[in-house]
């Protein structure tokens, strides 16, 4: 268990194998009975929304359960309209309580749909993929994309507590676990230098989730630590975006679900790296270790379908962009982040294929 | 000027004749010179837009205006999502900066897409209606209406600053500036003795618009004082609903625009003052105190139109129900409120068309 401290806010985190059947407990202990709705998509309903129902029922809980369809394109406007008629059409009022339950679509659009419907409502978050179990739910950002960029429309809203149970990483598909151990690394890369060498001696994918419960934590620990420093992303919370910048630009053009997020972010700091480390930035051999760390897991490296022109283009028109200066984040060292500005036509020279 | 302080943030409202031509040196002690988008409607535009414009453009900013209808249907998720596009498109950012230059509704939009996108940029309040002057610019509630109820959807967020001209209310027709007397009457009949006194000793609309400043900075007062004690509205900011349950269930059942927010709240504060004087539960003639009151100023006292079903179906759906009992905002004397709990049947009582 790991307990987030904020502000004006205090939450815990559960990681446990097997908690999902516990839900209703560990909901009682800390909302009083009264109705809950649990959110949810089409992939993820049929494997766990009955038991959730059934655990958070038993504690005496009313439970109505809203599907939204699978997939980025549910992260809207539209869909959080139709939440909010739900939540209207149920009754809900500022003493119940929104479940998310499945990945990171579903839990910052019912994040972002709990913190605005009625000023706020209970929240807690169910996190069902490696992803959103080490990044998503943690730090407080809820999102809706628009037709203008991702994440364009969001809150800060910190859940009122957060359950993973690993069981669930079962039956994720194995893209979608190494889409979170591109996180994973990038935590241990910026921060961890302990949880790197532990990675390193992990086999591979199927390791790792043998190893879920030390991992995650370590993971969450790293995130826990940026984010209570720094919870309105005014600081040295940019350090999270180690390989985003990059990687967001590769998702992007693209085109989104082509490229997951998780490898466009290893291909970005793989970028990075490389770059900073011919100029002297960041420790000579760090590449090479990223880099294999990248392979072992089965991420991706090549930089075949690279356009330098359009990543460019995309991270310029990219919020990140500020002026005419660009913050990077650079290893010092692995395990250690630090935050480089660079004029934005220096960053041409991060994105050349033969950087690679 | 006031200042209203909060626990994690301060802001001033200026009250000035004459304040909207300075706007643009208000904005450059609190903002360094970026991008401002003037959000207002197509009744207050053609007024104040291009003297605002040209201040704040004066004063070194780059300047953009996005126009929306007038008129609470404008109060939508759908504007909101062309405010969000039009701020992208115009390259805004976290640092950039959103005026809101129009009445309650323009308030209470530009407000919300200003704290939601990018999860939050900077705000500026210039309340152009008495009712925004005295109501709606403070509080830090922002809010879309959805086809299932108004205010559904909104957030907490306090403005950087509050600009309030007397001056444009020489353009507000009669039954606006009504509308506002009505928030004022109530704010001194739960809080304010003098200021009750003070309005007494007027003669008319007129007479209350000659002596606007006073007015408005007292009736500011009030409402900063309970909000400053109860920000996140979960105690005693339920005294500013005074009037407000059956105003807004008249507001409801006649459909918005026909019966005005002001005129709902006058026949919601007669109505529960009435019943309340006869259960012995506030002093003997109040009733007749506010009834001579609502009158001065032409707001209705009529009951005619009212359906008492329908307006007790209307409440008992309304957010502000509570499982089986209601909270009321009683006179405990003129310049004193109090919450007084009823079982939800009791309300009946005080729908009673004899009532008044």
């Amino acid at each position: 268990m790991l307990t987030v401290s904020l502000k004006d806010h205090q939450y815990e985190i559960i990681v446990k194998k097997g908690c999902l059947e516990e839900a209703g407990d560990f909901l009682a202990k800390i909302w009083q009975p009264q109705r809950v709705a649990i959110i949810t998509d089409d992939r993820v309903a049929p494997l766990y929304e009955e038991k959730v129902r059934q655990a958070v029922t038993t504690a005496g809980f009313e439970v109505v359960t809203h599907v939204v369809p699978e997939g980025e394109a549910s992260k809207s406007l539209a869909e959080a309209e139709k939440i909010y008629a739900f939540l209207a059409e149920s009754g809900f009022t500022r003493s119940d309580g929104v479940i998310a339950l499945g990945g990171g679509v579903i839990g910052d659009l019912a994040a972002f749909a709990a913190s605005t419907y009625m000023r706020g409502i209970h929240f807690i978050q169910i996190p069902t993929t490696l992803l959103a179990q080490v990044d998503s739910s943690i730090g407080g950002k809820t999102a809706v994309n628009t037709s203008n960029a991702k994440n364009l429309v969001g809150t800060f809203s910190q859940p009122d507590r957060v359950l993973i149970d690993t069981d669930v990483l079962e039956t994720l598909e194995i893209r979608r676990v190494r889409e979170g151990i591109a996180e994973i690394i990038k935590s241990a890369a910026i921060a961890d230098l302990a949880l790197w060498h532990y990675l390193e001696n992990l086999k591979d994918e199927t390791d790792l989730l043998a190893h879920a419960q030390y991992v995650i934590i370590e993971t969450l620990k790293v995130k826990q630590k940026v984010v209570e420093e720094d919870e309105f992303d005014n600081g040295n919370r940019l350090i999270l975006n180690f390989g985003h910048t990059i990687g967001h630009a590769i998702e992007k053009t693209a085109g989104y679900g082509v490229v997951s997020h998780g490898e466009g972010v290893a291909l970005g700091m793989l970028a990075i790296n490389q770059h900073a480390e011919k100029q002297g930035l960041t420790p000579a051999g760090s590449t090479l270790a990223l880099k294999a760390m990248i392979e072992k897991f089965h991420l991706p490296t090549s930089t075949e379908q690279w356009d330098e022109v359009a990543l460019f283009e995309a991270i310029t028109h990219d919020k990140k962009a500020r002026g005419n200066n660009l913050k990077l984040i650079l290893l010092e060292t692995i395990g250690k982040a630090k935050i480089h500005t660079v004029p934005i036509e220096e960053l041409k020279n991060y994105l050349h294929k033969e950087a690679l």
